[in-house]
């Protein structure tokens, strides 16, 4: 393959730190600038000790200039926050860059829906019509024809492939649904914060964001369009005293009573050309070690008769299919390489 | 106050290790009996070497045998396993010890339904009507006149304490309830197993038991009583990667439009006259740590107006509160002791 | 007894914390103050939840004045860092108010090596003389008469207690000894910081604040006044992925060859009449769980024969023992109280 | 590459678990047989889901027979016990198999010296004199020629690559050296047993195996080997609360007063040519998450004049480069591949 440059802007995050280990191991992807405000100057190696005698150890951190970033960059991932992003996605394109945006920018379709979660104004709603929802299950054949890909949330990432196969079966209620959904640290960020600290999350568990998560609008918008009318649904997140997971327990309402054996088959179809999604045997249960630092979403269905509902069960690595990885998958597909260049390879699981 | 000499059957696990250790603080009660077939002969202190220099170090581990505890102890603890637990109670109330009994072998009322769930035969029925279910907050009355208390479940005393305002305000429909409640590990157990063992419980999230935990009838039991009829819920459970402490999100749909401020007050004055129970100002969630090693229940309130549902967060402490610390607090009642005697002190909450 | 009141400077730490949770189980003590800059205003209890319901929990935070402390004070704990202490404790001891200092201001008894280690000038020598270095099995004579008290550092504590019957009983080369401390993550305090996230801390050991850490002088203070002449030792220290707890790992050289079991005899013969010094039996480790939310130092010992050394295993709390609860105990004599008033209950184990 | 067919005895281990990891993802080589006799007749994929929908997932769990091993395999992978692996590995030699041991039974080149620590016989003393050491940066000549490796323990690999550098340049005293050594949890294997319940051992940190970790001879060959004459150290380990890693503390006594600068140089060129051993800056000390799940070794030192003594802080990952990860590389070169072939990417740092 020809060699890919690609830039990063936000290195000091987790999301940016997941990225540069990907890149380390890509075989046509090669981080030319990695951008960071705060650590300019530094070799990328000194700051991420992890890095050092790895492609990409020797890359200077700069400031991030759009056309310095043309100047060396096929294709830019940004990993800053939501209202930043939008302001930096459009010089790169202007200047004939590809953007992977893993903020939340151009994931909403509608603007104002946008703002009104956000709370803060879009001011490139220009873009909104261009950028892709980067689920590759979903949208691949848009993906690979896009230049702005607007990179899913963790969150959402595991809820709509959870429900996928549910909706588009007609298995379920759309209008009844709650989310549990409990996430690893390392989705807070990476900010000096005392309910962050070591001290605060270990041993601990507690909700948080109830009952106005900004991930609701997102998972709204894509339920939506599966079940083909307006859904609302109570989305509910949890700190986990862990690193890395994400784990999505959807409590839903089956239309008519089935089998778990029929429930079963319906997903074991729906997904069985999807390498990532892996439907668990029946019995079986989801476990975030086991796609920790992978592109899968494991699947477990569990259906209780006694009180007609389904119960569906999804997990994936909140950091790799839930922003880096994800976000890699989506540049292969903008840069035309097989959508799993570089991310084959299993994490530690203990 | 005069010694009260208890007995305890069944120390090895992490229920009899959490008694040890609040009775070796207890002002009035002493351990005068504690046994295990595996341990017998030991010295409690070369056994539980936190124990060594405190009171109770110093008892000699030995095998049950109902005359000898009705020769030593006038309330005997059972922390021995549902099944074994019935069988044991019998005799100690026929010498005239007074039991609490930590299984779940006497806190279901109707023995089929306990027969159901458990898969093995109830053979003293004959004593269910005499077993008072031990949670003192809805029954401290019964628990002081009663020679057997049937100590609650970890997670249903989360769970009956959590909706018990909502229920009696008549603010939720009781036919809509989703249970989403998680644990630490300690509520699996101190047996030898590998799905225990630390490598494959730490940094990992999963849900278990699915959808059939035994818990789930004592949970319909006393919500049934709660809302007048028979209800069902849905009831899942989690295992979380640390020791102690439940969090049950309780999800409710709104019988019809209330503010949170409602919502509130009306829990507030539910609960004015209990100590235990703490529901937190509004817009504060519960956090499993400010309650361990304690017998508080912290509950919040969360009204989401988009989908009408209120949401409850009820924390305890599964070992204190849902197991150990509550025996103690009924073995009070049954012994004319203030409820709290020997509970009244704050474990590390960091 | 009689009430106490007693203030607390420096609430929002963990040693702050903790001191809150003692003190609201304190037998005679009564938090009548609680001071920080940041938080002044709040409730003590809506500041900490885990506080709600208890003894303390209205006390409203203020700032730190002499003048208002000493109205409403007997004795105040400082929890202030290193360089600030020296400033509060003259004003207040002028005022006639107890002063337990839970920094390293008053506790070198040489200034100049205190200016060395901690490069900052220190502008109260005067108080040096006054003050008493608080480790109550070594100095609870000169506690009960002191109004300073000089609260030992964490590691301090664990190293002095764990070498004490090894040099009093002349069985080792003071000269030749090596100490690997580890300690759990409340000791590196509770300000924002990266380093200190959870995700930065957890499934991490590294190695920290080589080869100067400033608590070498307070130890070699005390071991060289216990040795009879100056000695110098490596200490070195270990940041562990758990909240608290240190494990001081202490390598010597026996002057003799000597048995497991005379080491261990004299061990024990030293510590008999010290309840909260525990001299674990020959063959036995001591664990950081077992001394959790206690005042206990375990102690192990291991004669290695094949190169005749001694290893001395010191656990302690490191919160508890290693600063607040040491305090109180400090605060215990100088008051006239029983040294283990409110200090007498376990804490979970598990 | 031509595709080289592997076999690997005892996979329900931590090694053996994390060896079908690396073999998912390596471009040579194939994982053909697994052998376990209590999972025998399952799909791996169903033994493990992690490793489902990668290479290696349909392969069906065997009971080891060395015939079969032969049809199969080229090589194979023994993650035994001590004890059992010497009676596999004859069989597999003698049809021609090449075999990777990763127990400890042929990497003693004293068959009395193993027998004393092991506390077994040795019943294959021919064996020993063709077995290689396998550590790849002392010995990969003779790995790439042998047909029988014994791959390193965990720790001795830590304390080896820790102390090369110190020894080959004659910069410290080879009698006097003290490692202090923490494991995470892996190291204690998979098997169900109280102490290893994740309750046991989270928030705790002790000692164990003092003072006879059975490591203690493998170190004390090479490091002899290296000193030029017979050195015993004092070598003891401790369990962390976590998963994987190992930090190596080794102190040691500077034969002559050097600086920092020039110990940091001799390392620097001891390892210029090992890309797997990376000599951190000076002032940096190595963390157990910065080579998780990979083959490197971090290696700090610090030089203290007030004590003269140079202590070197070494960081592996248990399991990766204390086990499987360098069981794969000696295979590589016993197979003529590159080193470092799939043995390049890297595993998630937070």
């Amino acid at each position: 393959m020809n060699t890919i440059n690609v830039g990063l802007v936000g290195i000091t995050g987790y999301a940016g730190m997941e990225l540069a280990r990907l890149l380390a191991g890509h075989p046509a992807m090669r981080l030319s600038m990695a951008c960071s405000r705060a650590e300019a100057g530094k070799r990328l190696g000194e700051f991420y000790p992890f890095l050092e005698h790895m492609p990409g150890a020797d890359v200077i951190i700069s400031v991030f200039e759009p056309r310095e970033a043309a100047r060396h960059c096929d294709l830019v991932f940004l990993a800053v926050p939501a209202g930043t992003a939008m302001d930096m996605a459009g010089p790169l394109l202007d200047a004939g860059v590809k953007v992977v945006d893993l903020s939340a920018d151009f994931r909403i379709h509608d603007a104002e829906t946008y703002e009104h979660w956000y709370r803060h104004e879009h001011h490139r709603k220009d873009l909104l019509r261009w950028a892709v929802y980067g689920l590759p299950e979903l949208y691949a054949a848009d993906i690979a024809q896009t230049s702005l890909t607007a990179n899913p949330g963790c969150y959402p990432t595991s809820v709509i492939l959870g429900l996928y196969a549910a909706l588009k079966n007609e298995l379920i209620e759309p209008d009844d649904i709650v989310v549990d959904a409990k996430s690893g640290a390392t989705g807070a960020g990476r900010k000096a914060a005392v309910p962050t600290l070591f001290c605060e999350v270990s041993d601990n568990f507690r909700a948080y964001g109830l009952p106005r998560h900004r991930h609701t609008p997102e998972i709204e918008q894509e339920i939506s369009l599966l079940a083909g009318r307006e859904v609302r649904l109570s989305f509910n997140t949890h700190l986990l005293p862990m690193n890395r997971g994400i784990l999505s327990t959807i409590y839903t309402k089956l239309k008519y009573p089935v089998t778990l054996d029929s429930v079963h088959e319906a997903f074991r179809h729906t997904w069985e050309r999807s390498p990532w999604v892996r439907v668990l045997p029946k019995g079986a249960l989801p476990e975030t070690r086991y796609v920790r630092g992978s592109m899968f979403c494991d699947i477990g269905v569990v259906v209780d008769p006694r009180t007609r509902r389904l119960t569906i069960l999804a997990a994936i690595d909140n950091l790799c299919r839930g922003a880096s990885g994800q976000a890699l998958a989506n540049a292969n597909l903008m840069c035309g390489l097989p959508v799993n260049a570089g991310l084959e390879h299993l994490a530690p699981l203990a």
